[in-house]
């Protein structure tokens, strides 16, 4: 709708995907064209010359661009048109070598591999920092006691630096495949009509080319769109795993649980009616951008059963497809930088959840300590049975226990939450030291 | 991108859905609001004169609101405090009532069913305009022969008026249905802040606030999202059936076939490197939409799931989701009105294509005519080894059959596409009748 | 896999849904075929009396016809051959009257046909169930005070009773919806090889076919699949309505919340290491199978574009589909009667956790009895600063109010949550009327 | 449905994939586990061995593991409680050693990636078959003259042997696509109730155990799945790019084109109504794949959003939906390698085709040989003018060319197929040097 762009998406990202932006890319590969194409002695110089002075945003008449791409279906056509007819009136020569021997997919495709570098360069930067502001969490927060939960119930003490240490690792794997992702895709295409290449685009000349726009050759990839979709999904799974992160969060910042909060900035979060909320705002959005994306990566795939050397509509159902699914990563990228940055902990709320079972969530500690003698299963069932009589009569587990006439020596050993927290400091530790 | 406003959508509808829309429908929502709880005497008429007085777009200040929708996560918010800010200016008194024991949530709901109103009105006349351009095509072609296929092969006779009437029969359903998706829909949302209604904002002021906004009122739907979501699911289905339209025309469009084409409008179509080329650039369009639109719908369905009495992040995530869903809709609906009204037929090829496998589509008839004599079974099995010598011999059916010594004295007939039809005129008429 | 027959699925409706009632089903159409051909002088009686002795399921060997599909591509293909060969041992005549006239396509659709409206009796009884469990838990908890929930933030009192009835209004809806969705497809498909019917599957016949099969006759639908996918959204809306239901109750089930539990099956909902865990078991499973249910309706209308009379592909990618949609949703379905009939409501925990706030919760109420004196806006930052001060100071904001002079007579009356209820127990009784 | 285990599947995989098989794995983890601990000296190697004795499938009461999955809502707690009981009658003390600080998800997890990794070698033997029968074709048809096609229209001569290239390359991408996603996955889950480890489940232990199933350990991944989604979305990307050569392949197989067919098992492809058929049945079977798998790839990163240590839901929707994913893509892959060794072309037909639009398709030659003359644009103009003649008139290009005085001394050259395969040659020797 255009009223959501600053809420959803990150305006900085925004401004590389923007269509401006995607133009630019367009005319640079076309003025890269022209320029490889004179060097290898394909036409004079003074063509190419004339080519890359015209190839400026700033000649084009961008409303008669949008209202053309209908005619032929694609952005390369109406600014082919608009380019040659710009350098006509300089050099009529020259507009014989506009987009030599190219077609509309090698101009679309190769910007888009451009603009998707761009992009995926912004994102590798906010994932650094979003990796730095987390291993900082990390290691406030590594003897920070709080409740482990399972299936939505408290299950065990873990410390907050463990769950954070383990976003962290997702995010690092983030990283790495988007890194990988977007070298597959660091791919020129410039093969003409069929992508089949052509005699004024010959191998030197598409070799050069791809050098200078920083890309590799790999041979046509019109319909073999499955690079591509690997970014896609390599985003799909960013946008699924800062969603998670947002999801713990809110979660966390439930009235009745308030261990963790976003940060306020001023007048954000407010509620128009209610004057005392704090609502998860960012956490919010990251959470409806992690609904979307999904779907908008299985567009992608869909669109892959691309017909013969090139499709009549899958290729042109990823354009927007593919905009929408960086911007919306993006965003959410951004707003999990600024949320997890200014996270504020409430350490002490955090021990007080702890106490909430009166002792239940040590019961399989417990349970273990008996097994030795019990046998597990008889232990686990007497453990069970003393948790459903501390609930019923209101008592601490440990109470029961010992009313039951349990004597393990370490009892009280058994409920100190420090105590129970397994490998936690060993897998945080193993986490920060990479 | 904005890239392509003009290529998968209408402009028409684009007005309808644009953001200052919108803001206009929930500034609607904020007066007729004001005006209903003035009338019920909650308080004085000045004030809601005031506020129906400032709540214009023109005062709205939207580069500011869509900056300020960041802080509490939604449009209504901004809104407000813009609208707020105007009513002080010129009475401090009427101030204190803008917006008065409504919940964000409220203005943007109500404010999404008036646009999606208006929005299925105008579909709906494209579907009444859309009928009547397939009504014509039927009847100008109910008995223009062409062949039937499955799995993409020849199999048996029709007209291309059958095809269209069956075309036509799913558009009269999607209309239908539309309809009665938009009818559920009509549903004020205004039950403040946890969807439990209010004392300013009693029955009485509900009643006539639906009346004022031609609504009714059913009670909160804040989280209850089914409605919605039947009208999304009933867009996926529009689209659709269109993208199934327009995958029939494609395939009919190929060189091979040839056999239906795009109108041809002054430069459309074409190629920027084969100047031969008729593209299908209405079909790949409405195709690409359809590529699209299911995904959407699946959003639609995932966000349901919304805690409690307003979600964090699922009731976003429908904000832009339903937009694009109705405006790809929209817009495929524009084009195929084109692409229909401007198809050209050509019959010969039509005719032309019944021969190409030189009596092979007559087969089953034939198959049907020998079963009698020689049983179901046999006599299948024995048309389809005269089938294989026809095709290695590459001969036609009817001369390896009486090659082979079968004497049906209405063998002629049986290869006559026009004694092939079965019910196609039957169902022709009764579509037509309609 | 398997594996999860009893999980995730309804053991009941599975019996409806299994392959073994399919291909009863396509029996049933090819018997009532062959009867209604018969009846209209098509073959003889006899033919019609053995085809119908011999479209038993007990004498198909289902082994067999499972590898055979592979041949053909669909299941009619082998079954009709299995049954011709079983009418040729009795009556060599009337195995020429097996599937006289009929495509595959007609055996399966009329038959998938037949298996979805005993589906759609099912889950019409289920809701019906359903209903009458919700209208009582309603009725039990109309005065159930509780909080209601914003952004996962508490936010103002509701009543139980409320949040139920919201539920079983969006329940009703979909009943409706349901039921109407199968009305739309009680369609005969009977239209032969390419959809354009046969002469001897005349006017006459396919009537009286549509009457025996309790079906009507619209003409062919073979690829427009619009009614289909209505059907198919109607349970994605289903079952996103019953995953809405199970979000509120699992959180709502949270240890620090604990308003409502699921009711206690003997050994259900532990935990293989946490003998205390009362497991939101049923939520769980009914999440999951919502967090499925939108993939598969979106792959319902993606395999919309088939290609003319049948489609390579998209019809096929209905089957299962289609099969596994109604399978989840009935599953979601069984499990939610279970759930909602079972469960806990702990209403002393409801009433401590309205007080968690200490009076945050009724700011609202407060910020609008200030409004009058102070105006909306004034009176909003007035009580969201007190807000604060009380959660600083850990005091309740009745508290913070008196100290900063708020002098208003009611404001006891204020903080009592069955004094800020709104409408709620107006929009109970009117659901409950109904 | 069970009916279509042998349409849309494998069998081979399905053997791999069954419920039995995963018992076996889950079997495995619980065995090893034992094993490793009792080398650690945690409990007695009596016990170990007891485990392992009894930790065999044909101990396992399957239909009553089925019933008892509900109770607990996955399958590690009934099969524990089973193994237990089997332990327990042969060693009281081993008893107590059954599933030592494991938790269900341990169990589930590991057995999983067991499971996928022996699920992937089968893909990667299976792709590594179809990358030699696609370097066999495309060497066979390195020289089969046709004509490629983009938008569904003619466009410029390729050679099959270059479709098939392309068609291999992204075979191989999908190949290494897949091994770096199953080398991501090959992670030992085995981290107790939250994912913190335990005491009995030291680092020595882990390592051991993570050597012993070949796997490696990183830590806990209980809630974090985007390794998981990674080798998902991989699939999603093979089965996406089978999809692609079958839809090339069934409109390649269409009765106006010819080109090439599915090979002719016998009885395969039929039509039970239609003798003369031959369907693309593989094509429609690996096209219903390709259709159903995107979904399920959104369903996967719509599960990603798991709260905290352990979901409620959404890891359950993972179960059935990856399994799914698996034997969807293995199907499509076994289908695939099928299709193409058995795929027959017909040289003459394509070269016949080739003769289609009487020479149009040699427009952007003539044109680009134009263009030094005239101009780019005007050259594109001028031919595009001719191209209209010679369609209105039924003619030649070449003959309208000459008769409009075009004078190119090498016009008869630009016309020859061989002559406009641009680097066509040099990309299939490129890619099959590798």
């Amino acid at each position: 709708m255009g009223l959501y762009q600053h809420t959803f998406y990150s305006e900085e990202l925004g401004r590389i995907m923007d269509k401006e932006s995607f133009i630019e890319q367009m005319l640079k590969v076309e003025a890269s064209l022209a320029e490889t194409q004179a060097a290898a002695g394909i036409f004079p110089e003074s063509s190419a010359e004339t080519i890359q002075t015209c190839a400026k945003i700033a000649f084009i008449d961008l409303d008669r661009l949008k209202k053309d791409i209908i005619l032929g279906g694609n952005a390369a056509i109406p600014l082919v048109k608009q380019l040659t007819t710009l350098v006509k009136t300089k050099d009529f020569e020259a507009s014989k070598h506009v987009h030599f021997g190219a077609t509309s997919q090698d101009i679309i495709d190769s910007a888009t591999v451009l603009q998707l570098i761009q992009a995926a360069a912004w994102m590798d930067n906010q994932l650094k920092h979003l990796e730095s502001v987390l291993e900082q969490l990390v290691e406030t927060h590594r003897d920070t006691l709080m409740i482990g939960r399972t299936l939505l119930q408290q299950a065990k003490p873990i410390t907050f630096g463990f769950k954070a240490a383990l976003w962290l690792k997702s995010i690092r794997q983030d990283r790495t495949r988007l890194q990988q992702a977007v070298e597959n895709n660091k791919i020129l295409q410039m093969y003409g009509a069929v992508g089949a290449g052509h005699a004024r685009m010959n191998a030197e000349v598409l070799e050069k080319l791809a050098v200078a726009l920083d890309l590799k050759t790999e041979g046509s990839w019109q319909s073999s769109r499955g690079n591509l979709c690997e970014f896609a999904s390599a985003l799909g799974i960013l946008s699924g795993n800062l969603g998670k992160i947002a999801k713990d969060i809110s979660l966390l910042m439930q009235t009745e649980i308030a261990e963790v909060f976003e940060g306020a900035a001023e007048g954000k979060g407010g509620s128009s009616t209610m004057p005392h909320k704090r609502n998860p705002v960012n956490c919010a959005l990251i959470l409806s951008n992690a609904t979307r994306t999904p779907a908008l990566v299985s567009t992608m795939l869909s669109a892959m059963l691309q017909e013969h050397e090139r499709s009549a509509g899958l290729w042109h159902a990823e354009w927007e497809t593919l905009h929408d699914l960086i911007q919306l990563t993006g965003g959410s990228l951004e707003k999990s930088v600024d949320l997890l940055a200014h996270l504020e902990v409430n350490q002490d709320k955090m021990r007080e959840n702890l106490e909430v079972t009166q002792g239940l969530i040590f019961a399989e500690g417990v349970s273990l300590a008996l097994a030795p003698e019990m046998g597990k299963l008889k232990a686990h069932e007497f453990v069970q049975k003393a948790c459903k009589t501390a609930l019923y009569e209101q008592k601490h587990l440990k109470q029961v226990l010992e009313e039951q006439g349990v004597k393990l020596p370490n009892l009280a050993e058994l409920f100190k939450p420090e105590n129970a927290l397994g490998l936690v400091h060993e897998m945080i530790d193993e986490i920060l030291k990479k």
